[in-house]
């Protein structure tokens, strides 16, 4: 096996060769059974969504075509075992967490963690302390920890079992975790990575550095957010001395599906087999365009591509766009819709690109069409007025364990009457999915003075039911 | 909206015209980045492996094509609410259990459950008492609960706090729940049904009643299993008035991936549109085209099709054929295969056929390859001799609670000397995916009798990773 293989294809393609007729799950048999109007789009896939079936291993059991797969993988990121996730990186986080840890335990967790971070926590019933990250002051963004903030809290809690990071951030802003790794392993305590965005990292440079790499016990990395994966495959990368992988793995034939999606699963193959045999000359290319496009980007008055910054490495797949007119980001992001440009996400000041691991084919047309869509006469450039950044003391616990909070009913209240409630439920602005509010968390003035600004903004939120209508759950419980 | 519609899979078409450049995740870009050998497959399903963009609502916040698509699926189903799952049954499973029950809570659960059920058990930390099932002696496969075992448990255990039954098994039998619901409702005791195999079931005649319309209070339905729906791709159909669905759908958000597959969700749709847009006359013309199925294998003389009982309802779709010669189940699996015909499971008896919710293409060449695989020389009839079934108690409790079984150590000791031990893993002949032992049971002889035949006889194992050297992860402690 060498990495210009990718035996989880190979082996679909064998097997589609020889099953002619079909008598087992799933119903839709090779394809032939579906509705004849979709059939266009589905049915040369459904060829290959097949279930375990001899020949095709078994994702829970691996032992031939995706065992060898896997096993490229892990060479490939040079970790010690990788295993292919079904369920996304969502099911990489739950666990690695309850993997990691036990009831009980103190973990520090980076506060700018996407959700499944937190459900992870509450899953595993440890007893979390939320670390506060940096902000970057031209994107108004979290980026991560510092050395500082992470020595400290060590210091503050010495019991730490674990500790648990987000990296890069939703805009590819990319903290060196390596000092931190350091810190955390001098005193025997695991790091566990959220990678999700960074599946390209084990290509190296010009890409930042993997966390694995690094020296981190588990990474998740999202492959279907970078490389050509379907969407929810994912990769859990295992490299510790600290933790034992056999809990990990029993969590994750808890968690996912019994039926695993061979075509994801596929998928995960070639996505490592694409990056594996990306040229030097290539990436090169991609680089040169990428850097093109920034400069052509920067060129239209209304906006101003967000630079680099000496506190961390940015992902060159990312570039941020930031507004310099009356139109807040989420109005950029509608106007280029209307070009066809479907862009990541936007916020109040900035518009994300994901750039493909490819040329950006029709480059110069498409930034012809951005420049047409802001570029009329209204729209004047303007100074960028920083907006009042999220501040939270430096570290934030939960006011009772989850398992109490569970014991406590639920009940709506407004938002303007909410102060000195706990949340019951996670305010998610989604994406870039990171908890406003954690369901634990004690409500301040101020959360609902942000928050009721972030509706009226009309962002996207997840969670919170009658949330739009300026309502919350809480616990029925009121503290001092 | 009506059943005729897809809501999701047109948002999808329509989201496509106007999706003209990419730079949003996924990574494959609408398809365009990717392994150019493997585009062949991938390619046009790729085009709507979406993510949550504009007109493409959002799975754990539906407000639109999936709220709408979800709403044709519980009007066609008759029940209060349908959830799409992209996790396979597995999420579904664990979600109702979770979202059903309280920590140290008793439960009642039919013993050959799948064994996401018994993952659901321990996440939840539940109280579980395993009740047996009747044994079909002709397929010698274990069925369902009659109402007798369920009327006594409830007795033995007056606080019962649900009760979680599977059905139909894997070889589509079928039990009537009607008398357990209402023995369990009349105690206002909420019944949860694993009814994986049964998507089809909402048509109604000729096939058997779904749960759902029993009475049933969640309802978990594999629809790739039975209607074409991609892999990983079922429902959960909540129709209770003694539990709360937000509890449920909370557990949901958390289990699955926070990047749903468009593709599986579309899916879905369709799968449900297929099943709502069959006539009366084209069942009919199936279940004509079965029983010639039925009747052209029964004419093999190595073979029997296995008969219906009057104790269960058998479901159409499934064409179980028992050996009648000296080849056993494994064997005639094979010969099929050999044969182009792939076949959902073998047993040491059977060999289990899933028949497609349409007409067998090439029905009467399929069933001369079959002759011709199962006619020669040597193959002769010969009487069937029942093997040994499984028995079990009535009802079983785990030795200990699921958390304090976590505080054990773990060893591995050979089957031999396994005797009073305390399995610390699942030991799961897959498919069908029952398990033969659980964590948390005790090891007796009979077990090892029975396991070292299962081994010896080459039933693909789940778990168990040296339970191909007769060895078995036990816990660290040996009772009286």
């Amino acid at each position: 096996m060498k990495q210009g293989d990718a035996p989880l294809y190979q082996a679909l393609q064998n097997w589609k060769k020889k099953s002619v007729h079909s008598f087992h799950v799933p119903g839709h048999k090779n394809g032939t059974v579906f509705p004849t109007f979709a059939q266009k789009e589905f049915q040369r896939l459904l060829q290959i969504d097949a279930t375990e079936l001899t020949g095709l291993d078994d994702l829970h059991d691996p032992a031939d075509a995706i065992y060898k797969a896997q096993q490229l993988a892990s060479d490939y990121y040079k970790v010690q075992a990788t295993y292919f996730l079904v369920n996304g990186s969502t099911v990489g986080n739950l666990a690695m967490i309850l993997g990691s840890c036990n009831e009980g335990d103190t973990v520090l967790v980076q506060r700018n963690a996407h959700k499944s971070i937190f459900h992870g926590l509450e899953l595993a019933n440890v007893k979390p302390v939320f670390l506060s990250p940096f902000i970057d002051k031209e994107a108004q963004v979290a980026v991560g920890l510092t050395e500082e903030t992470v020595k400290e809290a060590l210091k503050a809690y010495p019991n730490t079992k674990a500790i648990i990071l987000s990296n890069p951030n939703y805009y590819g802003m990319t903290v060196d975790l390596t000092n931190i790794i350091n810190l955390a392993h001098a005193a025997y305590i695991p790091v566990l990575v959220d990678e999700a965005h960074g599946a390209h990292f084990g290509y190296g440079s010009p890409f930042p550095v993997s966390a694995a790499l690094k020296g981190a016990d588990v990474v998740v990395q999202s492959a279907h957010k970078t490389l050509p994966a379907m969407t929810m495959g994912s990769f859990l990368h295992f490299n510790s001395k600290l933790i034992r992988k056999e809990k990990i793995i029993s969590y994750l034939k808890m968690l996912q599906s019994s039926s695993p999606s061979y075509p994801i699963m596929a998928s995960l193959d070639l996505a490592r087999y694409y990056l594996s045999q990306l040229s030097k000359e290539q990436v090169k290319k991609i680089i040169i365009q990428i850097n093109q496009f920034r400069e052509e980007l920067n060129e239209i008055e209304s906006i101003r591509v967000l630079p680099a910054s000496s506190y961390y490495e940015l992902d060159p797949l990312k570039v941020t766009i930031q507004t310099a007119c009356e139109l807040n980001g989420f109005q950029i992001q509608e106007r280029l819709e209307h070009m066809g440009i479907y862009t990541e996400l936007a916020d109040p000041q900035n518009v994300l690109f994901v750039l493909p691991l490819a040329e950006i084919s029709e480059r110069k047309q498409i930034t012809g069409k951005i420049k047409e869509a802001l570029s009329n006469g209204r729209l004047v450039r303007r100074p960028i007025v920083p907006v009042e950044a999220i501040t939270h003391t430096d570290y934030t616990e939960l006011v009772f364990p989850y398992k109490k909070l569970k014991q406590f009913n639920k009940k709506v209240v407004s938002l303007h009457e909410a102060e000195g409630f706990i949340a019951a439920e996670a305010v998610v602005p989604y994406p870039p999915g990171i908890p406003f509010l954690m369901a634990g968390e004690k409500i301040k003035q101020e959360h609902i003075k942000r928050l009721s600004a972030i509706i009226k903004e009309g962002i996207r939120l997840q969670g919170g039911e009658y949330i739009q209508q300026q309502k919350i759950y809480v616990y029925d419980y009121k503290g001092e």
